[in-house]
């Protein structure tokens, strides 16, 4: 873990313990438990600072959001965008707000198995994941078959994984390792914000960046297990 | 059918039984006792001036390759192209020349079950079809799912589909049309030749021509029926 050079961030962390999970390890089959109610678990891998995954849990009060980086000083960061985001809904100080449906946790997503039981999640969002762009570096992208395949197994019979990424070579390589691993793709766009941005659609930071300095946005949907199959029967054809 | 103006085309057409098929109806079922042997059969739809389809025959001895196109115009015109190629490769005079493994084929796709009996075909090049950028004109995109459950019947077991197109929004509609009719991709390119064009890679007219003004060109195989499952089992984890 890198401190970064500021004092002080672990004892901010651990004064936090509703907001902020230093080890995921101990929740592993036991989330919906810790937010005490029966809602869909969505989880951001690699939520940076932040910004998506603050904006997602006051949008979506009826769903528990974990996001998950690798680095404490970001977690420090996303858990005070999340309490400002709340303290702004609710009126509240953001001394005292404490975002309901909202984790921060810190954990190498190498891991991700230890950190959910199979099933635990409902939708994984991958958002601007580093690509990683030399190949012999292929195996650490977040969308690489060998995360594909743990993710397929921590996620439920709903779910779902949305991807969205600037980088076209991530982009390609992502659409490949979902073929391959024979995920139902679906919702793919190369160009997302081609016709402006939809008003409910939640950015992230470095969307936000990216698009500003007119890049092009690529995002795909994934489904697997039953949803995969449903949607494949009877929804999909409906758009064309 | 459209003269465009020029006299005796019919006639000319007429004139290169061997080469030109005027009504492809005929056919059905009997492609490969037309060309008399038993190799497989690969359909160009919607050939163009025929540049590609000229240049895999010379390169590709051992494949049947038919151009498809419904204009009688681009069959004659490909008919010349096909013609010079083997007369270059063969030496032999251009009035002399017959292509053995080349066939033009007067049709309009919308017929394609009339034309070819369940799996005849190999496979099927759809090369920058015209992308009918409104949307109510989705329905008339050759990779519109109403075409693609066509071509499913018609491939064999081995069937592949390759699409290459410089159309972002109609590259983007494919993918999800695959996606949704169930058919396995790989090989997913989002710009085929950025490292430069491969030597063996055969260019259609509208490849050449994009790709000289700077544009992307996007490409796509998809696999049907068991060709699908033993690519998904054995081959695709390889290049990750
Ligand atoms: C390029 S940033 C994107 C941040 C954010 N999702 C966005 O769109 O603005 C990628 C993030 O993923 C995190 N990350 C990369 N690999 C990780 C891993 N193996 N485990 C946990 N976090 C990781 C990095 O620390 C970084 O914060
Ligand atoms: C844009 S051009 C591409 C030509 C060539 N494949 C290339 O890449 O250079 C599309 C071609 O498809 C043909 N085409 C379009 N719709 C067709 C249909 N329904 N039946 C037969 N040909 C069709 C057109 O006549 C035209 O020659």
């Amino acid at each position: 873990m890198r401190l970064r050079g500021r004092k002080g961030i672990r004892e901010n962390l651990e004064a936090q313990p509703e907001l902020i999970v230093l080890d995921p390890r101990e929740y592993k089959g036991r989330w919906k438990e810790r937010f005490g109610n029966d809602r869909p678990i969505y989880v951001e891998l690699g939520m940076g600072k932040g910004q998506f995954i603050s904006g997602m849990s006051v949008r979506y009060p009826d769903v528990n959001f974990i996001g998950m980086d690798m680095y404490d000083e970001l977690i420090r960061r996303a858990g005070e965008k999340g309490k400002k985001a709340w303290a702004e809904k609710t009126g509240q100080n953001v001394e005292d707000v404490r975002p309901p449906n909202l984790n921060l946790a810190l954990g190498n997503i190498e891991f991700i198995e230890e950190f959910f039981a199979p099933g635990e999640i409902e939708r994984i969002y991958l958002n601007f994941s580093d690509p990683w762009p030399k190949a012999k570096h292929g195996r650490r992208r977040l969308t690489h078959p060998r995360f594909l395949n743990k993710y397929k197994q921590l996620l439920n019979e709903k779910g779902e994984i949305h991807f969205k990424t600037d980088s076209q070579t991530l982009f390609e390589f992502s659409l490949n390792a979902f073929a391959a691993v024979g995920l139902q793709m679906s919702d793919i766009s190369l160009n997302l914000h081609r016709d402006g941005i939809n008003e409910n659609h939640v950015m992230t930071e470095y969307e936000s960046k990216f698009h500003a300095q007119g890049m092009n946005i690529y995002r795909c949907e994934v489904k697997v297990g039953q949803a995969a199959l449903r949607n494949y029967e009877e929804h999909k054809m409906d758009r064309f």
